[in-house]
Parts: structure tokens; C-alpha cells; sequence
């Protein structure tokens, strides 16, 4: 069976699997850790069920790997971890969040809570969040509605690493946004994806000693280049061209200057020693407004099937989002494969924080 | 200067320019067509101004060359002229409005004229249409919110056309999304995009001789080809693979599944002898429920003047949409440019009507 990566944000499988962890040990030592930081008991289950999820579904790159930097961002005060999520703005269908700076997880679920809400009682429902930081994969939040039986929208901006189209320099994030659709049957449509090609994917190419393909980047004096080696030290390109760039600075604008928070180099990034100040946007539908919700899963059903007939024999096509559920299910089971290092990193944190138990 | 094309729908200028129309004198003119074919003197006129308005801006495949296909089809009466709108569900931030099969471009302006006025009271509404028709560009309708200081997303889906990631046969529409967001000094940012490479593009590359890009499209079986005859012969990929694909299956399910409109092959093509039973959605944002709207359009200059100032020495970035205002202005004075197979076939139109007019 021929498998396709529709996980946009997820790095490549790590090939040294030094060690397997059941979730369930994962998820009670991050959360310890979390507390031991100082983040208040409900928050730490937040930001740790997050991050171990994104383990589960196969996106590494946004989970327990992150632990070190957050716990060191709240030792250093640079994230908050107590401080209390007030609206600015609220309407019957909008509002607008004060993030005030605390764990980008944890504001992301109340902003995409409060959309859901208030759908519930208009139709549709959007939420600015100002001032949040790095908040782990978007479709966790899009995901929230349509566990709801809403189609979800969610957006955030980063710090400029993509050139715009006709640019050659870093000008724009490599801004994500994710739709989720539910279905009966079928596993939820969760399309999670960003504007430009993962630096992690030239990353591997070079390590195979391979080229990259043209229009993936450029090189520091901003030409053109298929060499990995240039493209890393250069500027990653928009997919697509105007579409990619397009969608990054309309992104941008939504989560930056909609909601009050930094746009462009404006953002911090989560290596940076300030407050990231980046924004969040999320938008829930609720399909009960529109029509009767079991017609519209069977009908979502009926086209995931349709589309998946349009394979070539024996071959497989999966959904945005299904290769996700196919992984956590699995590893749900069999644990989650990582990379020793990983481990070792969650290791010295959990032992600088006097913690005795170890993964 | 280097000019980039944002206008992601617009076939490449045509390069046999036999005549120059004024729009003042191509308006009056497809009005009167329309008006002769049986439609409304009102909806005549918003059908015109969206096919005119499309040639101002450069993108001349949603232009006038479509009046003879809109005629026949009322003629045939496969498009409704007449009928009303209605609404099937109301709510205060949502609607799901029943197109009729009326004209799209009137049932479209329609559509996002009531999200426009619903936004303005609650903060965000989106308006869905089901049963509709062909409606020109998507970011006519986006365009709409931006003129009043909102942000606007328009979605339609369309006949199948391309495969979906991992499939090698026609499954999903190339179905476009705009997103249009209002700045102060600077034009409008206009995104209108589509997710699969255009196939105009292909026929250049062929007429040039030249091969396509590898991904563009793969041959009648199914196979990856980078020649021109044999992609228009098979079957378009979607943009950047899982990325395009899941986009163009979202806007697939907001569009026809949620409004309970046609989605995948129960859409008609404008060339098939039956209803289209297209479904389009809507959504307006409205700026000053989140923030200062001078500051908000003020910040978007300041960000949009960043952005342009990424480029290299003497190489100028345009932003989304910016090449058509470009369009627009120039044309507006000097005209637009049509090859006369155009004018030949508004003129048979005309004559067919008993008009005595001629372009």
C-alpha cells in the first residue's frame, strides 16, 4: 500500500527509533513537568495532552520535542503561565481575545471553545487572539469543531522565513492554516498545511544527496537554486507561487493586524528572549444552521468514498488528515517511537526541575 | 519592471489584439443582449458590470467571451433569469440561500451582499448558495466585503477536473477561493486562486513548444508527463500535492455538500444541457468589530510597503490582485483588448437577438 503524508507540518519519520513510549506514561511525565514549571494543574493537562497528540498522529516536529524550549521560555518568564485570557472585544459572532502572553495551547483552545459557542447560537463564529504564542499544530483547534459537528477554520502567523513571490528575501511566515470537516464513517477531513515547503524536507533531501526541485527556494544572493546546501542557507519559496504567497500574507494579516498582535518581523521567534506576540485566528461553522447534520456526514462520507474510488488500482488515496488517525491509532497501541535524544532532553528538564521519575 | 501575475485565472494576455473596446461602450452593449435574451434590466446590469469588469482587470477567460454560452443557456432556459432568491435558513450570523439556478453572478452578489449586512451586526456571517450558477471570479464577491471595510472569502466549486493527491483521475473541481482585504493607500489585496495549475497555461506551453513543469498533470493512464499534448489529454494535478488537493476537496464539501448543492460529478459543466447546481459560499469579516478600521488599513499600507520592500534592486513585487487594479486603471482609459473571434461571436449574438447594434 502506496501511503501519502497529508500531516503538512509533520517531519519525516525519525529513521534512529532508539526507543518506543506508550502515550500513557508520555502524557502523566510532560504534565508533571509542566506543573513543576509552574503552570497551574488544568493548563499543564492542556499543553501536555497537545503536545503528545501531536506524537501520536506522527507530527514530531510539533510535540514532546518542543518540551525543552517551553519549559525554558516560563522559567525565564518569557511565557506566562497563570495569567487570565480576557476578551477585548464580543459580539453575538466575533470576539477578540487578549492572550496576555500565556501558553499559545492553552489560549488556542479557549479562543476555538468560544467560536464553537457562539456558532452554536448564530450560524458562524470567529475569534481573534492577540499576543499568544507558538500554539502546536493547527488542526488540534480546527479538529475541536468539527468534533462538534462544526467545519472549522484555523489560522496563525510566524516569524518571516518564506520570501513572497517575486521577493528573495524573508518577508513572510510559513504561515499555516487548517479546515476541518467531520464525517460519519470516515475519519474527520483535516487539511493542516502551510504556505511554503517544510525546511525539514530539503534537510532530508541533502542528507540523501539529493537536488531539490527548482522553485522550492533560493539561495542567499536570492537565485534560484536546487542545491540543499544553498537552499538552507537561502530563503524557502511559497508553494505555488503567488498562491502560497498569497495565502501567507492574507494569513498574516488575519491573525496579525486583524487581532492586534505582530505581523512580519514583528514576531518573535520561540528561540528569541521576548514574547513571541503572534496571532491566532479561528472561524467555526455550524453545520446544524445549514442543513441536517447526519445528511451532510453521510453526503461527506459518500465523497470521501467517491474520491478514494478515483485511485489508480491498488493503489490508495487517504484524506487530508487521515494519515494522522491511521498513526494514532496505531501508536496508541504501540507506542511512540523517539529518537533518544528527544528522551534524554525530556530527562535533564524533568531532573532540573527535581523531579526523580524518568521516561 | 518585472510584472507578476496575481490574477491566478487569467488566461495570458491574448496576443493576437485585433480591436480595442472601451468599457463605456462594451457595457451598454452586453446589457442590451442580456436584456434582449429575456433578462431583468436590473440583473441585466449586474451581469454585465461582472464580465466587463473582468476584462478591465486582465482576466479575460471570465470576461465577455462568456456571453454567448450565458445566452444560450437562457435561451434553452437551462439558467433561470426571473426567478427570486430565497432564503431556507436564517439565522443571525448565517443564511442558506436558495439560487434558484437564477444567474450566478446575480444570486452571488446577492449572497454576500446579506454576509456583508449581517457582519456588520454581529462580527462575522457567512452565506451559503445552493443550486447556483457559473459566476465569473471569486474575488468579485470578496472584492464586495473589502469595498466596505471588511474582509471578505468567497469559495465556489466547479466540474471536476483534477485528480486529488495520490489519484490519477478527475475527482475534484479546480475549484478557486478569494480572499480580499481592504487597505488605505494601497489597492485592495485581491487573492483569487485556484488549486490546480490553469489549463490555459498547458496550451501555452504547448504552442511554445516547450514541456510543462514535472507535477502539473499526468497522461490518459494515469502516468507523470511533462508533455503538453499528453497532460491536456489526461488529467491536471493539484498545486504543492496534498496542499492543493485538500484544499480543493474542502472548498468541494463547503460548497456543495453544506448548501446541498452539487459536489464532484453531480456538477454540470456551463457546456452540458442541464443546470449547473453549482454551490458557492460566503463569508464577510468586519474590521471594526476587532480594532480600529483607519489603524487596521493603516497597518496593512505599513505591511504591504514591507513586503514590497523585500524585493531585489530594481524588481518590484506586486501584491494579490494588484496586477488587475493595474489592468483595470490602464483599460479604463485606453480600452481592452480583443481578439475578434470575440467581437465576431457578441456580434452573431447580437444580430441572433434582432439587436442592430454591432461592437
Amino acid at each position: 500500500m502506496r501511503r501519502y503524508t497529508y500531516c503538512m507540518q509533520a517531519s519525516e519519520k525519525e529513521r534512529h527509533m532508539e526507543k518506543i513510549i506508550l502515550a500513557e506514561s508520555l502524557g502523566p511525565f510532560v504534565h508533571e513537568i509542566f506543573v513543576k514549571a509552574g503552570v497551574p494543574e488544568e493548563r499543564a493537562t492542556v499543553l501536555a495532552n497537545c503536545l503528545v497528540e501531536a506524537d501520536l498522529n506522527g507530527i514530531s516536529s510539533h510535540g514532546v520535542i518542543r518540551v525543552p524550549v517551553y519549559v525554558r521560555r516560563i522559567l525565564q518568564g518569557l511565557t506566562e503561565t497563570k495569567a487570565v485570557i480576557t476578551p477585548i472585544e464580543d459580539f453575538p459572532a466575533s470576539a477578540l481575545l487578549d492572550g496576555k502572553n500565556v501558553i499559545g495551547q492553552v489560549a488556542g483552545e479557549e479562543a476555538m471553545r468560544i467560536a464553537i459557542q457562539k456558532a452554536r447560537t448564530v450560524g458562524i463564529a470567529c475569534v481573534g487572539l492577540r499576543g499568544t504564542n507558538h500554539f502546536g499544530t493547527c488542526g488540534h483547534y480546527s479538529e475541536m469543531a468539527a468534533k462538534s459537528n462544526m467545519i472549522g477554520f484555523s489560522f496563525v502567523n510566524t516569524t518571516p522565513l518564506v520570501a513572497v513571490y517575486g521577493g528573495t528575501r524573508k518577508a513572510v511566515g510559513n504561515n499555516p492554516l487548517s479546515i476541518a470537516i467531520p464525517a460519519k464513517e470516515h475519519f474527520p477531513i483535516i487539511l493542516d498545511m502551510a504556505c511554503s515547503v517544510a525546511q525539514g524536507k530539503i534537510e532530508i533531501l541533502k542528507k540523501k544527496g539529493l537536488d531539490i526541485p527548482s522553485g522550492w527556494a533560493v539561495d542567499e544572493e536570492g537565485n534560484p537554486t536546487t542545491d540543499p546546501d544553498k537552499a538552507l542557507k537561502g530563503v524557502l519559496l511559497p508553494i505555488a507561487g503567488p498562491k502560497g504567497s498569497g495565502l501567507a500574507i492574507a494569513i498574516d494579516i488575519l491573525c496579525g493586524i486583524l487581532t492586534g498582535s505582530g505581523v512580519g518581523n514583528e514576531i518573535r521567534h520561540l528561540n528569541d528572549p521576548e514574547p513571541q506576540n503572534l496571532g491566532a485566528f479561528f472561524i467555526a461553522i455550524d453545520i446544524a444552521k445549514f442543513t441536517n447534520v447526519d445528511m451532510f456526514l453521510g453526503r461527506v462520507d459518500h465523497y470521501v468514498d467517491c474520491l478514494k474510488g478515483s485511485a489508480r488500482e491498488g493503489e490508495h488515496i487517504l484524506m487530508p488528515g487521515e494519515e494522522c488517525f491511521i498513526n494514532h491509532g496505531e501508536r496508541l497501541i504501540t507506542g511512540i517511537p523517539f529518537p533518544s535524544a528527544v528522551l534524554d532532553d525530556l530527562n535533564e528538564v524533568a531532573a532540573q526541575l527535581g523531579m526523580t521519575d524518568r521516561i
